[in-house]
């Protein structure tokens, strides 16, 4: 499979995570009554990499996440060379589907992204009041165990095929858990996409959805391949 | 297997696909306190497509959708010839659902079908009052999606036995998403079979659920094919 | 594997079945603000089949329903020489989990059973006042269904290992669609439990929800055999 | 595989049960409008299992649990000699999950622990004032039918690789009824990570999610080693 093949899929599977995550959260979470709310936002952020693992995993392995990308890196399952054109492929699906999100919201009269098209944040922009040392603690714990998931279901002693399932209901859970901490990153290129149409504070706080789900997940790389994969 | 039978199959996956999601909108969603909401519905037509899918897939394919059909028609995996039969029975499934719903819903006093019978629609019927341009991206792009996990989740080289999980929550991510924006059609049947039953605007409006799936399907088939099939 | 061995099997599910569904019903479903509603009572059903189906499908079959056991006698799986003796295991077992719902909810002072303990009904005793006709109508069709999806998952053609998945979701769906017309049974046993302990209108009602599960379950198993077996 | 990568494994996958189902109830559930409530909380809690076991499952078993360990013990699947190892390190993992929770809950003005930290309890700490009987009778049986599942799931006769599906959705299921009862423990480790940082009443009561949990997983084991096992 040549590279630009994957990084297509890359491109889609990233637009798909953040159109289905946001864009739910966006469009269908606040409805008085019969909206979605938290559940349905963590549901929809799951879904989108369950579905995505099984449509496009065979072809780039699906890790729609730079934090992903850089795990698998250092638990030496994915060569650095392809480090940087994978994340800019994540990067740039973030982005078109952000832009999507916003044609399809503007279509609502009244609409403005000041509400800020789901993106990440801490101290006053954490959607629960969480300062700063609860979005650190929280994006790194989260991230490392979503890729101690990610390594332990795709490992060849673990049952084949199911990984989808265990990788994208690990991601629903961890929105269950920390969406009212920083709205939940865990994913760089998920944070850069909103955040590059709400712009200010958005673009301010962004440096920690960068800095803490790729500190977590490259300690988990490094400790899945020197605790649980020598026997 | 002979065409008849696989009709049959697609004229009953149809029709739970529509007694299913529409008939949980009408009967369960808006229920005050213990209402299912939008995540409900949601959840009810992705498992209409999942448990078909195991039940009838090893017959007709499972499409039940008309853009489906002509999906897998341009990805090369589906015959031309079949085409204009599989939509009449997922027509004709639809509107039996849609009466099927109306038998059951009628049985309560003062109901009425006014309420929509869960029809799609934009504008002035689009549930969070969403323009047709709105609707028109959200119908495309959402369709375009699903094909493309359709697609991938059945290729070869995906893990075998689970495309059917992948593509019926698939269909509840979508509908997480686009509920608010039209109701969610991806589907011509699914939007004719209650508009037939409502008529006036829905059936005005039935066009872009015909013409948008249709379109956005075509074009995963085409691009899934050319891009992710050959090596 | 012994009839005994079965038949304790189906006991056992069966008790799963009511406790885990009418249980989390009378439990957890009306609480104010928190409580799980119609959504999480029919997750809750579906979960109780899904979970059973695991443990002991590879004992009894895992019916958990005389409803199954009939349609699946129609459709020439199941031998009608234990389908008595599978369907006392079921009320027995329907009826001891009633039991216990009673032991645990009567621990909470000023708790009643007079709120129907899940109990089935229509008219005046369905949750959102369908009438006689609506009832007979959801259960034939609802249990008709099930037993489609049932048969189809298990049969040969079909993804090896997936059928509990396909059919504890379905009766999660059918729940999501038709709580609010008798509170769901399509299981005789189901509607049995609750019924003696309630006694009085649960009782006088109980006759339709023996005779349209069975009705629709038994037509289904014609069908399937009939028109999806032979090629 | 060497006994302290199992304890390892076992240590991250009861944090991780922890930091999932009492981090979310903690964090997410009570908000106003687009809080989990009781239903997100079981999802989570069902998650945390679910993806456990496909991560760590070929490490360790993933048993996440002293009476799972006990009640695997009772039906001869598990060396009693590693009993004690495996449950101190599932309870030094629950501990230190609630102390992850506290650093991060701490992050909010004026957060306190006295809300509980999701800790189990009966009569006045009952979340819906059930007694001490409605306690016990729950939490022996949610535990006794949780075994059924795991030894049956994971019985050589079942299908080979769903058992993380079937045992983390029975816990999600156990959560849906008998969250009101005691906030659902069926785990000693589970209650005693929250009831170490709160202490006083939680302390207090924790002996009945110590007794009751392994005499229900003991007499599993056994029941399902006598009964099931020998054709």
């Amino acid at each position: 499979m040549p590279l630009s093949k994957k990084l297509t899929a890359e491109f889609l599977g990233t637009f798909w995570l953040v159109l289905g995550g946001c864009g739910s959260a966006v469009l269908s979470a606040l409805i008085p009554d019969i909206g979605i709310g938290i559940l349905g936002v963590s549901i929809a952020f799951g879904l989108t990499v369950l579905t995505a693992a099984y449509a496009i995993g065979h072809i780039s392995g699906c890790h729609l996440n730079p934090a992903v990308s850089v795990g698998l890196c250092t638990a030496g399952r994915f060569p650095a060379a392809h480090l940087l054109p994978y994340i800019i492929a994540q990067v740039i699906g973030a982005i078109a589907a952000a832009g999507v999100i916003y044609l399809i919201a503007s279509g609502k009269a009244g609409w403005t992204p000041h509400g800020g098209l789901a993106s990440n944040g801490y101290g006053d922009h954490s959607p629960g009041g969480y300062a700063l040392k609860s979005g650190l603690v929280s994006e790194i714990v989260m991230t490392f165990m979503f890729l101690m998931v990610i390594l332990g279901a795709t490992d060849k002693r673990a049952p084949s095929g199911f990984a989808p399932i265990a990788i994208g209901l690990c991601l629903t859970l961890i929105h269950l858990i920390s969406i009212p901490v920083t709205n939940t990153s865990v994913n760089p290129a998920r944070s850069t996409g909103p955040a590059i149409i709400v712009g200010d504070w958005a673009l301010a706080q962004l440096w920690l959805f960068w800095v803490a789900p790729i500190v977590g997940a490259a300690i988990a790389g490094f400790a899945y391949k020197s605790v649980f994969e020598k026997e």
